[in-house]
């Protein structure tokens, strides 16, 4: 989805590989429509709609995964199938909705051998079949590179949605599970999307903002910050991890939610979670009043060093 | 969309470019899933969902166009733009659906201008705010070949999606308007969809299947009539023509609406057509009973004439 924020302005650039994807989108988001019907717009991990009548949101995502920036070349079809849905579903799950209907168009090459493709949709048909979704079309084009583009829909209760644009100072910061090393331990193919996790913390009736975490905690933190207008204190050695705090900020793909609730209601809703997954919900942080500012153990993370990152991983 | 029809059988192929787009579609079809709320799955020109409470259902497409293949290399952006959303919402307007959200996703090659890609928006924008369609969200990434890949979704009254499968023997075949020479013409990139025609024409009742013509009036055609299971005979002389009859046939993104009607009803359609729109609504044929059957003037339309000719021009 677009979800537009980054933080240098460059105006004078003006190609796209001199803007980077990030810049690009935050200029191509003034231009998107509005309707009284569209609750929430480009900017959060779905687009979200009312279906009048109904008592229900529908939510709304799409997600391309390309041979090369999202998978290598001939990578196992299932695990690159399961990324593919995965993606989605993370970000209907960000929003707390159920997953619905999945469309899918395939760009290959025409050297790609049909049963790879059959081994994609194997892969895209056993996440979607976990969580109820179904994929109702999409389409087959050639091109140079293995391209999947992924369009998802969910529902939810009316005005139900976790947004990232909710949390408040002093808020808890936590996050569902451990960050960093995803490209070498496989989990970016292999992460099983926190469908049911969403489901149950917007259930919950607890948690103030919530998003999924595929850019990094700290590039995608940032993100929450901004929309809500606060700030955040990490504590570094309670941000569960895969490998150090600092692959943890920077690696990315991690398809863990972060999300934030009142310092009144956090106890209760780690007790909750435990009682109903029977694992933690690790406390890392608090929602500071400093608009955009990320710290980490009372230091200042500039922005710098993850853009810097993200420029050199382009996922 | 999925629409999957193919008359070869090539199993023993199994590449990509053996087999070619059409029987890949055929062949993922049924590895795609199926759900109680899902009323009309791949096959048609959207997916048809029960939205249920509303008295509406939903309708679901996705088209990819790709630099090279559906555009040249720096064509006017505006063109672009409008091609891409104009494919989805002539998808939308063949169930006879109003549309509702649109999603993109754009693959672009580093070296492309922002102001290009500015002005894609522009045409896409245009083309949606004629008809009531938003865009909503989407996505940016970075590959070889410009590339839109553009999913939507429409509104109908429960129930009257007007589908491939609903024509019977001895209906009379209708065409919204002249076929062929859409290449040279720039027709292609220019089309207005036909949504009001197409909601006219479901609001009418009289109309029993309808589609929209992308790949040419014969391969087209073929797929309602095995979706209907009935034959076709053509009258070439009456076909409406921006150039012979054989480009009617075969040139293909017309974006015209096809369709059919008993012949008991045609005369009134045509009329309130007529007196609606001030155009006339050209009867170009019957059904006929045998299955699968295309004639014109009497002889038969081998399959392999348009077949050839879909595999040299891949659109």
């Amino acid at each position: 989805m677009l979800k537009g924020t980054v933080a240098a302005t460059v105006e004078c650039m003006s190609t796209l590989g001199e803007i980077g994807e990030h810049e690009a989108i935050k200029r191509i988001l003034p231009m998107l429509g509005n309707h009284t019907d569209l609750a929430v717009g480009a900017g959060d991990d779905c687009a979200v709609c009312r279906l009048n009548g109904t008592g229900s949101d529908q939510v709304f995502t799409t997600d391309p995964i390309i041979e090369g920036v999202h998978f290598l070349s001939m990578e196992n079809p299932v695990r690159v199938g399961n990324k593919a849905v995965g993606r989605v579903l993370s970000d209907v799950a960000a929003m707390g909705a159920c997953p619905q209907w999945i469309l899918v168009n395939v760009v290959a090459p025409p050297e790609l051998d049909f049963p790879y493709l059959e081994k994609i949709y194997q892969g895209m048909n056993a996440v979607c079949q976990k969580f109820g979704a179904i994929i109702i079309g999409g389409d087959v084009a050639q091109g140079p590179l293995l391209e999947l583009h992924v369009f998802g829909t969910g529902l939810l209760p009316a005005e139900s949605a976790l947004l990232r644009s909710g949390a408040n100072v002093g808020d808890c910061i936590l996050v569902t599970g451990p960050l960093g090393d995803s490209y070498s331990s496989g989990h970016h193919l292999d992460f099983v999307p926190k469908v049911e996790e969403g489901i149950f913390l917007r259930e919950s009736g607890l948690v103030t903002s919530m998003m999924d975490l595929s850019d990094g905690l700290a590039t995608d933190l940032r993100h929450m910050l901004k929309q809500s207008g606060v700030g955040a204190q990490l504590k570094g050695a309670s941000i569960p991890t895969h490998g150090t705090v600092e692959q943890a900020l920077f690696d990315g793909e991690d398809f863990e939610l972060l999300l934030s609730a009142s310092p009144e209601h956090t106890a209760q809703l780690r007790s909750d979670w435990n009682h109903h997954f029977g694992t933690e919900l690790p406390l890392i942080g608090t929602m500071t009043p400093h608009s955009g500012r990320l710290e980490l153990d009372g230091r200042v993370l500039a922005s710098k060093a993850f853009e810097h990152f993200s420029s050199e991983k382009q996922h």
